[in-house]
């Protein structure tokens, strides 16, 4: 099975990362494109019948850092 | 409007941070896992009515290096 953990930095922390997309974007004449923020798409191969509960103690423990990270799992076929 | 950019490394293309994901969760005893890719996610705020060929425009000029990387558009409410 396959899972994907899209990880996303949570809604006030600062993004320098987006910021500097944004102003590429500004800068290349893409003057439609407002906020900007880069999050992470970690994409697992999983032993079949992995329990969800067992990919959020991954994200905890060291996928996502969640003091300034949200996560969300998407499991493919569930 | 909101629309959401994946970036996942092609096929083949060798991935060595997710690799380094994979055997750091070895490592702590998650067996369970398999391969392990690592994408971006960019989330862009744009203009209303922006065009889709306007945001791969974006895509590949300055977004993904279409040597090595795939990207997905999710433009919501499409």
């Amino acid at each position: 099975m396959k899972a994907t953990v899209h990880i996303t930095l949570k809604k006030g922390v600062l993004d320098p990362q987006g910021k500097a997309i944004g102003q590429a974007l500004h800068g290349m004449g893409f003057g439609e494109v407002g906020a900007v923020r880069q999050g992470k798409v970690i994409e697992l191969d999983l032993a079949e019948g992995t329990d969800e509960a067992r990919i959020r103690d991954m994200c905890d423990k060291l996928l996502s850092n969640p003091v300034i990270e949200d996560y969300r799992i998407d499991i493919a076929g569930a």
